[in-house]
């Protein structure tokens, strides 16, 4: 809905400054009903495209003149972004085992000492090129039952979903490394130079973190936009 | 006054649901007026860790118990990112010129063939310590009079404002790079692993671009944060 919305007033060619349709007018012509209308445009305003002024309607930003494609402060799926590249990507289980986790995990999840994650190692490629190689460390409970022999090859969203912990936000952080020394080796992966690091801390619409997710991005293939202000 | 605010809610224990004192309160308790408060209240609602619901006040959103130090969303010179993250940088001039602009700044800059650009290419240093190689490639009549004596160390935001055009905002792309090979034997800057680079055009309030700036971060040095959902 946001993309379409972004979508409708740039066919309009609205310019920074420029007041936007209404609520209403918005959900008729996408033929949707006023609270998905007001939560794109809520999604926008919170992206600074769009500024909301008390008792005089939402206008475009002067940020709106600035073409944000793919902002990283939305949420979404690995397989979802590379889908909405063009990316016709496929998906290699690397490893998956139960363990205890790190420091890092354990404190980002907010873990007990004996508690354990499940720890899924996955390859995305285009053919034979990699594209982005992940590490999701998932708190155990979130996914009971024996895991071992799943199919891990899907999205793991849904799959945290169908288990009643949908993940809808995150903490992000974002650096520039290489892909770990031992990791190149294993899996052939040396040769590729920077790698953009997206490490999250994922939760639920509760607020539960359930996900802790290092996602390395090709550096050649992946950058990420975002509006500041 | 944000990381003021974000330090009161934590130290009064807010968790995730919580409602937050009033602007009134907020503003009595940090000692300033109502309108700053209500600013710095808006910037946490963009960022994601307050929700506002119509009549009924601001609550600590699901995202506030997740740490966000220094939020990507916000535009911050480098000068004092730096300083917030407690180096002693250093500003080196290491080139400045006239000349024609490349077709991507072209582009970004909204620019006429004939245009022409300042660019500037300093490097943020701690000591001897590489953190930040820049460059800075600005419209030319932004800052009328010959430029090639100025002093460029200080703060370009500083001369863009006295000069009518303070940056305000900014589109940013961010990727993972090594540091162009030319730069890296001019300037000595090889060896030190991947960069982190923000390419950003910069925006006056109303909305006109005047600074395109390619900022390489050392990897291993600094990481941004944001929040997404």
């Amino acid at each position: 809905m946001r993309d379409r919305l972004v979508e409708l007033f740039r066919s309009r060619g609205l310019v920074p400054g420029d007041q936007l349709p209404s609520e209403a007018e918005i959900a008729e012509l996408c033929g949707v009903g006023r609270s998905t209308a007001r939560e794109a445009l809520k999604l926008l305003e919170q992206e600074g495209m769009v500024v909301a002024e008390r008792g005089r309607g939402r206008f475009m930003s002067p940020l709106g003149a600035l073409k944000v494609e793919r902002p990283i402060t939305r949420f979404e799926s690995i397989s979802s972004m590379l889908e909405a590249l063009g990316y016709q990507a496929h998906t290699v289980v690397l490893s998956v085992a139960e363990q205890a986790p790190g420091d890092v995990v354990r404190e980002a999840l907010g873990l007990a000492d004996d508690d354990t994650v499940i720890r899924l190692e996955r390859l995305r490629s285009d053919g034979d090129d990699p594209l982005v190689y992940s590490v999701a460390s998932i708190v155990r409970d979130a996914i009971p039952g024996p895991v071992r022999h799943f199919d891990w090859s899907g999205s793991l969203s849904d799959m945290l979903a169908a288990h009643g912990h949908p993940p809808v936000s995150s903490a992000a952080r974002l650096s520039a490394v290489e892909l770990p020394e031992d990791v190149q080796r294993r899996y052939s992966l040396g040769g590729f130079g920077p790698w953009l690091l997206i490490s999250e801390t994922v939760i639920t619409p509760a607020g539960r973190p359930v996900l802790y997710a290092e996602d390395y991005h090709r550096g050649d293939a992946f950058a990420f936009n975002v509006l500041r202000r």
